[in-house]
């Protein structure tokens, strides 16, 4: 089933709002209604934002309206800050506006206090969806964060600032748990945003639609989802199964459990429905399911950066035997993976390059250099392992700081990893196990497309998520 | 079987040591001949610290000696950082100083190349072993890190520098995997250390050893063990099953697989063994072993902050429904886990104090208080699920940035939960989704007992590791 290109081209109005009028506009510091001006200023936006409060004039140095009806330029976005009560009425305005001026093409409205709070919730999301929709106004939400985009500099958050630009798009039903990445990522540039829609209740715009979108939007390379639940599973399973044809989804699927399903329920008002149907249908549809919230953080980042295998075959170099031996556990599990067969003479370069305390491709597809090398070679001997045509793919583990330059070492990995053509470059997961301790080194190889990982275990799986996709691809598009 | 007391004795010796010479050490900065002199120098150590090495007369402002020899004072402890050939002479020399003047307990020997590097290293090191223990001399490693005691201030690493003291002592078969966990929550304090080993090939002291004698360490809270393979596994679980009653172990075991298995012969010399049979000696040992190395990490540094749950009633407290939702569903997956089921008038504390949009005990065991709370409330509410006598342990989950003052929040956290006195105090893993971007409020909970952690879904897994291992000592105490 297509979706309609109206729905297409409203999303990127959107996206692309000419300007942004914020309902419930606030200048109390803290409140949502002042955070999301703040946040809006911060980004590199050439739209106008419109805060809208009866009782101010001003608001962080921006001229303040007294209602939608009066501001004056295109407003192409609304965003929606007051109690739950107050929200209908507030569309009403919105309608009302749209009617005389004819802009408006979407509304975002943040409060809480619809379809996840009992009846009467519903019953209003649903007048609310009504009033907006037989008006030809998109609604985001209720009960949710809204959007953002790093490149027009849309932001309608309370919770999320400037951030760095990339290839990540992330569609949520939980505000709380895509701003925690995406705030978790942020102090090393673990993540490179493209879009980013906080979808709430899903009363109107929902993930079928967003993933859709997002699939035909050519600056997004992977999409992140994270669900609770769908009315319409089926027909979001269709259109993961589109799109993951041409770029990946990784999923969360949170409400897993009968509790879990309750929890959903009172967060996001969705029923979370059969958990082992939700697995069978992503797996066919080639979405990315990851287990674990580490597993999803990481491997939503490295397809963000990475380029794809082109083969299941992968290499560890190691520095660390400990880490090296629970990265390999890990992948010798994954039966997608195997363990790649290097060349004699990549083993013989290998062996001349290396110290004598060094371990060579022992077991096959694993060699670990040992403590005893300086920043040069890690340049030489990843180059070396690169350029086997029998590698699809790297893990490279150490603990870099007592003997090396954290820095140096950096540089070294890049300019080895850069050392290829873009077009022949193989995925390459670097583990530092210090994480924050090594922060100088993970921003710079964050910076130069080389995503840093913290686990060895996370990092094999990360790498079996890669192969999975590209085997995926590989099937669908014979 | 008991191990007689002389080994404690000597042991003791090691952690108290009331000099260390270093053969090997060096003037170059990034050696690990000079990095373990600069360590030592870090740290709060009463005792003298003595560089030997035939071609200097000072390192780091120390005074150089040429030969073991040579030193004056007492030495205790003896480390070896020279090439493996070497290693068997300077045991040699220390063996003729100790006949001489009687000091030397023990050798930490440095340096790689032995049983973990074919046939001539496993020869080299059953000579050092038998040179220093048929003199009365104990010997860690070769091919280890040593020892560390953050109380005495002995460290013979070159990878950690002076640390926080707590209730956590380490033993590991890997440098790199607990010196990445150790440098991974220094910014932030997430983990207090007693002693540290890093036990490298194990050719005398062992990890059955170090686990009866931090066994009966008062200053051991918890005790994690990183291990990939040892020859007399029953005689590791005879010991764990002793230990294991009086304090927790934690276990993580790498070379699960044929793989694995085959790289942490090439790192440590070790044979894995069959991991079905560790993971089923280790349950019946009431050793807790970690699945993955994130639960591993918190699961460890929980026990080494936490009073213990006295029963497996578990309450979670929720400002942010998606990671609540994801946390209720690893946690109602835990078997030997209940919800907690709260008084009534506990409910009606928290409808009382919470705003109308919260969600209080739906489903049971579980409130979300929604996004719309201060600083304040989360004191209050803490209070009154901590108060219920049916609570045995909280988790409590926030992300909170941009609403809250997180240094205040931090600090409201810690009065409710020290407004309890110590002996009344339950569990409570505080998961503050942001990681480092929250690192102020996070240090301040750490620092004051709390851990804090990233991840809903293995902060559930810690809270059932708490309970399993409380589970197992009311058990076996019967």
């Amino acid at each position: 089933m297509q979706q309609p290109e109206v729905g297409h081209d409203q999303l990127d109005m959107l996206f692309n709002a000419r300007g942004v009028a914020i309902i419930g506009a606030s200048s109390v510091p803290g409140k949502p209604g002042n955070q999301i001006i703040l946040f809006a200023l911060e980004m590199d936006y050439q739209g106008a934002i419109y805060p809208v409060n009866p009782s101010a004039t001003t608001i962080s140095g921006l001229k303040c309206y007294k209602n939608i009806g009066e501001v004056p330029g295109l407003v192409d976005l609304v965003v929606v800050v007051l109690p739950a009560a107050a929200c209908v009425d507030a569309a009403k305005e919105i309608v009302a506006r749209k009617k005389e001026k004819g802009d408006v093409a979407g509304v975002v409205v943040v409060s809480a206090g619809f379809s996840e709070h009992g009846a009467d919730g519903r019953q209003r999301e649903q007048e609310l969806r009504e009033i907006l929709v037989a008006n030809g106004i998109r609604l985001v939400g209720p009960n949710c964060q809204g959007i953002m985009d790093t490149y027009s500099g849309v932001n309608t958050t309370f919770d999320v600032g400037r951030y760095p630009r990339g290839g990540l798009s992330f569609i949520a039903q939980s505000g709380a748990f895509s701003v925690s990445y995406l705030e978790w990522a942020h102090p090393l540039g673990l993540v490179g945003l493209n879009k980013y829609v906080s979808m709430g209740n899903m009363a109107d715009v929902n993930a079928i639609e967003l993933l859709r979108y997002l699939g035909k939007d050519e600056r997004t390379r992977v999409i992140a989802l994270y669900l609770e639940g769908i009315g319409n599973a089926r027909e979001l399973i269709e259109a993961a199964t589109e799109v993951s044809k041409r770029k990946p989804i990784v999923a969360f699927k949170a409400g897993k459990t009968e509790l879990g399903s309750q929890a959903a329920q009172t967060h996001t008002g969705s029923i979370a429905g059969s958990d082992a149907i939700y697995d069978g249908a992503f797996r066919q549809a080639g979405v990315i399911r990851a287990a674990t919230v580490a597993e999803f953080y990481d491997t939503c980042r490295a397809f963000g950066k990475l380029p794809r295998p082109r083969g299941n075959r992968i290499y560890i170099l190691t520095v660390v035997g400990g880490p090296g031996t629970i990265c390999l556990d890990e992948l010798s599990r994954a039966k997608q993976i195997r363990m790649a067969q290097i060349a004699e003479t990549t083993k013989e370069n290998l062996r001349a390059t290396l110290a004598p305390t060094a371990t060579v491709d022992r077991p096959r597809g694993y060699t670990d250099m040992t403590g005893a090398v300086n920043e040069e070679l890690h340049q030489e001997v990843l180059k070396i392992v690169l350029s086997d045509p029998n590698v699809d793919g790297l893990i490279y583990l150490t603990t870099p700081p007592a003997f090396l330059d954290e820095r140096k070492l950096a540089e070294n990995l890049v300019a080895a990893y850069q050392s290829f053509p873009e077009e022949q470059r193989k995925p390459v997961l670097a583990v530092l196990g210090y994480g924050y301790a090594v922060a100088e080194g993970r921003k710079i190889l964050e910076a130069n497309g080389l995503p840093t990982l913290e686990y060895p275990d996370v990092a094999a799986k990360v790498m079996a998520n890669l192969v999975t996709y590209s085997q995926y691809q590989a099937r669908v598009s014979k």
